[in-house]
This record gives structure tokens, C-alpha cells and sequence, in this order.
């Protein structure tokens, strides 16, 4: 038995509520982004308001709050239990730290910040963005200052999205990652192997052939579609509903189908993780990833690490012939480079492997400076700019494709770009471990068969669940902590060998 | 305002959660019947149970039951905030009566008889359903006896799915209805005018195009599109997860187009009582229909009185015969009597108009003799099939289309049924009033253009929700309590005029 601890038994008693309410906001989220009726958000926007309060009120319970005090200092848990007293003393501690009040205005005013964020986008006006990003930032500081930190109010934000980051931390990591990052940039640039664009990125193609490809792969990849479905949505996701009920999404633009058929393989690697918990944490406060940080590592590791190799392409060109009649004019080399241009770009959500982790540098750098109240919103659309054009050499016409482009701030998601990166840097050392763990990785892929890929990952990261915070758990399947050398290892390999 | 007293107002601040639950609630139990994958079955049935015990739990909460009674005796109430109050009321009277040992009882009880209802319906076995019948039966007496009743054990079981109805009341309505329904049958079979069967039974037909017919028909009848969805599910429902989010399904068997045609129409009826709720109810203890047998009489009322009057067939028509070619081979005459086909036969959900009723009237004696202890499930198979026999002329040869044909009872659904002929004869009702306060109810029908039925609905029962009890709304809309003589009156007309 995984929870033997009377005490821990009756605390998961007492939390299956909470799980509960989960599994339905899941369902509810899921459902508002893909199949509600247009006019059902007014219903929708009431009853997530009300089930989050719910939410709340049932984690403060005294009964439970007692109960996950006492275990905190109880030393006869096992590592499972211990996890979902680590995971319910952290929710507790949090909530518990933030004022209502501060709560609720953070709530109104990224409700209200939402639409002048896209309303600026769209017409390119900052001013529009302006003043609530000046508010968020102040509520964010605000926060900060409640949940506590040790040296830096940026760690109290770093920390609620990804347990136990901390600015130096993630400022060691840039200042190794940026020299490399730019040099290896330069040098794939001025060796024009990899392209910048390629004329398959303007190949239109029909909805229901891509639709094919994306099942045919995720079936390839082992995604089990009596445990989840594929469904179409403005912005892809996966939304793991229960340990059996894992759903992804993605979109079609109609043309450049890099983008889909990527977009799906990285959600199916959201979902696997999912997927690959545990059952015995089924319906726990750990029936979850470990992080933000160790979710992405596993999207990124089957978009890019897998997606992109070699062998992937080779793999994958029979089934992309079969169902996209253009493909017949293109080779697998012709793929493998539409696949893997590298380009400085302005938006970050179309940036390549090799540049994409500068777009975060960049964004660290403002909120930091934001949240220490260096820079206000004002300065901040200009020196993006600046920013841009010292880290990527290209400079941004417009405040749309610069300071405004991702939802991130008008949620008042301070902290959590840097998880990208985190993910970007685990994929990779989770690649080097891999190939000198399993015999013949790229073998795996060529045949399509990844049932060891899928049963290695299993073993060191999902069946834990959110047993371990994100470093221990490192730890233990890796034996050292994050280190982000093997990214650049594996940027070397790739784009300079 | 509708919502004045400060009181209602504090008691509908703290029961929005309920709402929200059930809100949240509808998206599960439509999710489950659409699009969750068939795994996703373990995880839902966890949460639903643990939502389930929530509700309940926030219910009973002393502040919300002491607010309630003091609003009982509280005379300085408008007629939305009585309703309030009177459906809060019911049902903490009916939870609060209910042990929780007895609740648990049914749930585990029904939980497991459905399977076995399933296996002795698909291998015609009564015996294994049977042990579980007499424990449900045993179990609903219990619960009447909890809850009270002034005459009759069964007046508790009738009154839980239909506000205030009585068995004393439902067997005088049947008194009066068997003489006269088999009289109408008889002449009707003697007459042969109306078909026993239609050639259109056995037409197969594509799913694409019938789709677009459904489609078609709901924007015709003025279906809102962007308040709600057509899906598919096994058994076709409607479900009102929002005042402007109510959604309808439908199934496709490929043959026999009507089944899905009507079954459309009927969902439709159901969709547009929800649809037309004063939006000032939204989220409110009133914001749903009056009862299951108005709820049923507005479904019937579009599948039976509109859609298979002969100037809907008409209008219908043209909209066949550009989606279905084979439909180009029959008239206008040849459809009428495809769709009003009329047959003694065994499985109530198909059952025609005329006879409907008699297969209710067969349960209904059932349900009263083993509440009272006179009949065991072991009797009631045989007494079935002899019923049916000297109702309908016809005799099951096996009990999978006899007694075991109905979920109802492995659910624990008793003193359910009655609710299906309440909402026939309502919408008999219903129409003799329409056809006396419209100039032109069937030149709308003709003309396709429905505004004016609609709004007479919106009118007489759908906006007011559950502001008043069944039999009291009836009385406020139409002057009279619901009268079975416009149902025969309404057989009469159409079928031996």
C-alpha cells in the first residue's frame, strides 16, 4: 500500500473534495475551450468564480489545516506521504499567507486587464496595456511581500509556479546559457546549413488530411485514445482530467503544417506524463506533475529531442506521404531542415530550439526589474525593443510583435516564463541520460517503437507524480540537479556537429 | 428587481455554490454521455459521488437551513422569492428526512443492480435482476416512510419527481383515460387509416445528411446555436447547464428516420422551456423547469402536437427531399402516415401517441402493488406480460421486452413513469388553449415560423422556471388544474375525425 498513515489516510479523506472539485474546473476548462456555445460563457464565468471560492474555503478547512500541521513535523511517512503533506502545506501556506482583499482585486483586475491587453495587441497601444500592467506588477510585489521570501521578492514569484527556483538561480542559468546560446546562434547563422525559412511553411493543406497525420503519429507515439481525446481549440493544451482522462488539443491554420503537427506532439508529451502517474495517487494532491519546470521538459522532449531528430523524420515521412499529397515533392533531408530552421524572430511561441530561450532572458530581465520597481510599465515597451535588438539582432516594428505579444502579464502570471526554460534545459539532460541509459535510443524512434522511451520516462519522472518538488526528484532519477549543460551539448551536437 | 427581500438575498448569496455544483454537475453528466473517453469512467464516478456528498453537505449547512425557516412563515414575499424558498425547502425536507445510511443504501444498491439489470435484459434472465428489485422496492418504501405521505407510501415516491401529484389523483386520471384510449385504438386498428407499419421503416439513410436534417429542423424551429449544441449520444437527452448553455443529443441508427427526427423535436421542446427562463433566475434555486411532467409536456408538445400535426409534415417536407433522395418517392400523405403510424406493441419508447399512456398505466399498477407489499418482484414478470395482454392485446414472448425493458427501476426510479403521461396530457392541455389564444397556430406551424408559438410557452410556463408548483402554474396560466379531457379530445380530433 503506497498511504499506510491512519493520519495521512484520513487527511486524504478529508481532501478528496478538493480532487474532486479539481477533476470538474478540469472538465468545465476543457470544455470552455472547446465545445461550450458561444453565450454559455455568462453561466461559465459565475460558476468558476463560485467553485474556485468553494475550492478555497474547503482547502482552510480547520480540520484539515490541524491535520497537515501535525504531519509536518511527523516523521514516520513514507516519501509518498510526505509528498501530499509537502503539496497541501504549500497550497495552505500560500493561501493562507495572501489576503482576500489581495486576492480578490488581483482577480478583478486581470479580468478587466484581459481585454485592454488584446484590445492593445490588436491596435498596437501600449498606453491601453499600460496601467494595469503597473497594477499587476504592484499586486505581484504585494504578494511577494506576504508569502515571504529569503533574499529576493522575485523568488516568491518564481517559487509559486516552480517549487524552489529562485532568481540567482535562474540568473546563474542565463549568464551560462546566453554567451553559448549566441555563439552557437552566430555560427548555425553564418554556416546557413539550417535554413531560416523554407516554401513549405506557405503549403496550404486540408483540415481533415492534417487531422489524420495527427492521429496516425499520436497512435505511433503511443497515446491511448480510450484514455483521452483530440480535440481543436484556439490555443492548444493538454488538461489532464483524471489519470485516465488525459485531453489534448491543437488547431489548424490551413498551412505551414509544421506548426499543428508539432504543436500536437508537444501536448502529447504534457499528456504522457499524465497518463504514466502512478494509479495508486489516483484522485491525491499528488496526481499531478511535479512542476511547470518537469512538464514542459517532457513536451519539449517529445517536440523537440524526439519530434525533431533525425530518425523521427525518417520515421515519420511514410505517414506524412500517405495523407499530404505535396509531401511527394519534398525528401526527408527537405523535412528535416523545414522542420529545424533557425531564425531570430520576434514571437516567441514560433522561436526555434536555438533562439528560444533568449525570448525568456529577456522577459526575466524586465519582471525582475519590474517587481524591484526599477523599471515601470512605461519604460519597459521600449527597452524590450532594446533588448531584442542586442540579443537577437532584430528589433521589433511594433508593440504587438514586442512588448504585447503573450497573454502572460494580463493574467498576472509573474514568474512563470522562466518554467520554458527550466523545461527546455531538463528535456535536454533527460537526452543525455537517456541515450547512455537505453541501448538504442534513436533505434526506438526509427522503428516507432517507443515503448522503452515511454517506460524510461515512466521510471524517472511520471509514475512519482508530485511526490518529489521538482530538484529532489532530479536528484533521485539523475543524480545531480538541473544543470544546463546538456542543453548546450545538445545544441552543439545538433546544429554544429 | 425580482429579488427584493434581503433575507432571499442573503440566502441566495449563500446557496449560488449549489448552482455552481450543479452547473458544474450538468458539463460531468453531459461530458460522460458525449466525448469523455471510455476510461475516463473510474475517475468520474469518484467525483461525482464525492460532489454529490458535497452538495448535500452545503445544503444542510445551519446557516442556510435556519434561513430557510425563517422565510417559510416570512408573508412579505414575492412570488419568484416564495418559489425560492419552497424549492429550498423541499428539498432539505426531503434530504434532511432521507438517513444518510438509507441514501448510501440506494446509491450502492442501484449501483450494482445496473449491471445486472443490463445482463438479465441482453440474456432474457428475470432472476437476476429480480433480488435487486424487491431490495429497490424495500429501499423506496423505507424512503416514504421517511419522508411522509398523508394517504399512501406511494404518494411519497410520486411526489419526489412530480411536485404535489398523488396516486389517488394519477388513478383517477387513468380511470379516466383507459376506457377512451382503447376505444380510440380500437377504432383506429378497425379504420386502418393510420398504418400499423410503413415501408419508411426499413430505409436506410446516410448519418451525414440526416445530421444536416436535424440541424436544419432546430434552426427552423429557432434552436439557438450559440446557447447550445447537438451531439450524439446513446440515449438522446437534454441538459441545461445555463440559462444560455442547453444542450441537446441525438443518436443516428442508420433506418427508420423518424426515430432520430422526433426524438430532435422532442429534445428541442425540453431545450426551449430551459432556453426561455427569465434570465433573472439565472443562478437560482428557481432557475429550472417546474417538474418532469411540464418539462415532459413542453417536449411532447413539439414532438407530438406540432411535429406530427399534418402542417408541419407539410412545411417539413421540402427540407426532406433536399437532404434525403429517396425521400423524392413519397408524398407529402405518405410521410404523414409514416410518421403517425399506430401499433399495440411492446416497448413503450416506441409506442405511438394513442397507446403511450397504457403502457404507463401498466407500470403505474405495478409500482402501487409492490410499494404496498402485494406484489413481489417475482410476481410482477408474469403480471407484466398479462397486463400488457388484456391492455394492448399483444403478450411478450421474453421478459427482455417486458419487465426488464425500462432503466428506470434498476435506477431506483420510483413513481417516475407517471411523469411521461402528465407531460402528454399537458401538452393536449396546452394545445387547446394555444389553438384558442393564437389566430393562427397552424398557419405558423405552415409557415415555419414559430415566434408567436414560442412566446406563447415563454408566456404561460417557461419563464416563469420553478416559481410555482406544477398544478399551480397550470392554474395561473390556463384557469384550471391539468385536465386529462383535452388529451382524448386531442386523439379524438386527429385520429377519428
Amino acid at each position: 500500500m503506497v498511504f499506510e498513515n491512519p493520519k495521512i489516510k484520513e487527511l486524504l479523506g478529508k481532501t478528496r473534495v478538493l480532487w474532486a472539485l479539481g477533476h470538474a474546473q478540469s472538465v468545465l476548462a476543457w470544455d470552455s475551450e472547446t465545445y461550450m456555445p458561444r453565450q454559455g460563457v455568462v453561466d461559465r464565468s459565475m460558476a468558476l468564480a463560485e467553485l474556485a471560492a468553494l475550492q478555497q474555503r474547503l482547502l482552510l478547512r480547520e480540520e484539515v489545516v490541524k491535520l497537515v500541521e501535525e504531519l509536518v513535523d511527523e516523521e514516520d511517512l513514507n516519501d509518498y506521504e510526505k509528498g501530499v503533506v509537502r503539496v497541501l502545506n504549500r497550497r495552505i501556506r500560500i493561501m493562507k499567507a495572501l489576503p482576500p482583499k489581495l486576492v480578490m482585486e488581483m482577480a478583478k483586475t486581470t479580468e478587466e486587464a484581459r481585454p485592454y491587453w488584446k484590445e492593445a495587441r490588436d491596435k498596437n497601444k501600449f498606453e491601453l496595456f499600460q496601467p494595469y500592467l503597473d497594477k499587476i506588477i504592484d499586486l505581484s510585489r504585494q504578494a511577494a511581500e506576504y508569502i515571504g521570501y529569503e533574499e529576493h521578492p522575485y523568488d516568491a514569484a518564481l517559487d509559486y509556479y516552480e517549487e524552489g527556483l529562485r532568481k540567482r538561480r535562474v540568473e546563474e542559468m542565463f549568464k551560462y546559457l546566453e554567451p553559448r546560446i549566441r555563439r552557437i546562434l552566430e555560427k548555425v547563422l553564418s554556416e546557413g546549413r539550417y535554413p531560416q525559412t523554407h516554401e513549405l511553411e506557405t503549403v496550404e493543406y486540408r483540415k481533415t488530411d492534417m487531422e489524420r497525420v495527427n492521429i496516425t503519429i499520436l497512435q505511433n507515439l503511443g497515446y491511448p485514445f480510450d484514455r483521452g481525446r483530440l480535440d481543436v481549440s484556439a490555443h492548444p493544451f493538454t488538461i489532464g482530467i483524471g489519470l485516465d482522462d488525459v485531453r489534448i488539443t491543437t488547431r489548424y491554420e490551413g498551412k505551414d503544417f509544421k506548426r499543428t503537427l508539432y504543436s500536437t506532439i508537444h501536448e502529447f508529451g504534457h499528456a504522457l506524463y499524465d497518463l504514466q502517474i502512478d494509479k495508486a495517487l489516483r484522485a491525491t494532491p499528488i496526481a499531478n506533475g511535479a512542476s511547470l519546470g518537469i512538464h514542459e521538459s517532457q513536451s519539449r522532449f517529445w517536440e523537440n529531442i524526439v519530434g525533431r531528430s533525425r530518425a523521427f523524420v525518417e520515421a515519420l515521412y511514410p505517414i506524412l506521404k500517405d495523407n499530404l499529397d505535396f509531401i511527394s515533392g519534398y525528401s526527408v533531408e527537405d523535412l528535416y531542415y523545414y522542420f529545424n530552421t533557425v531564425k531570430p524572430s520576434l514571437i516567441r511561441v514560433e522561436a526555434d530550439e536555438v533562439t528560444y530561450n533568449l525570448h525568456i532572458l529577456l522577459r526575466f530581465k524586465l519582471e525582475v526589474k519590474m517587481i524591484e520597481g526599477e523599471y515601470k510599465a512605461t519604460d519597459v515597451a521600449e527597452i524590450w525593443n532594446e533588448e531584442m535588438e542586442r540579443l537577437l539582432g532584430i528589433r521589433p516594428k511594433t508593440y504587438s510583435e514586442g512588448v504585447l505579444q503573450d497573454i502572460h502579464w494580463s493574467m498576472g502570471s509573474i514568474g512563470y516564463f522562466p518554467t520554458y526554460t527550466i523545461g527546455n534545459l531538463v528535456s535536454a539532460q533527460i537526452y543525455h541520460y537517456i541515450t547512455k541509459e537505453l541501448e538504442d535510443f534513436h533505434g526506438s524512434i526509427s522503428s516507432m517503437n517507443f515503448d522503452v522511451i515511454r517506460e524510461y520516462l515512466r521510471e524517472k519522472i511520471h509514475k512519482w507524480g508530485a511526490t518529489y518538488p521538482p530538484a529532489e526528484l532530479l536528484r533521485r532519477s539523475f543524480g545531480e540537479p538541473m544543470n544546463p549543460k546538456y542543453f548546450i551539448e545538445y545544441l552543439e551536437a545538433k546544429y554544429l556537429a
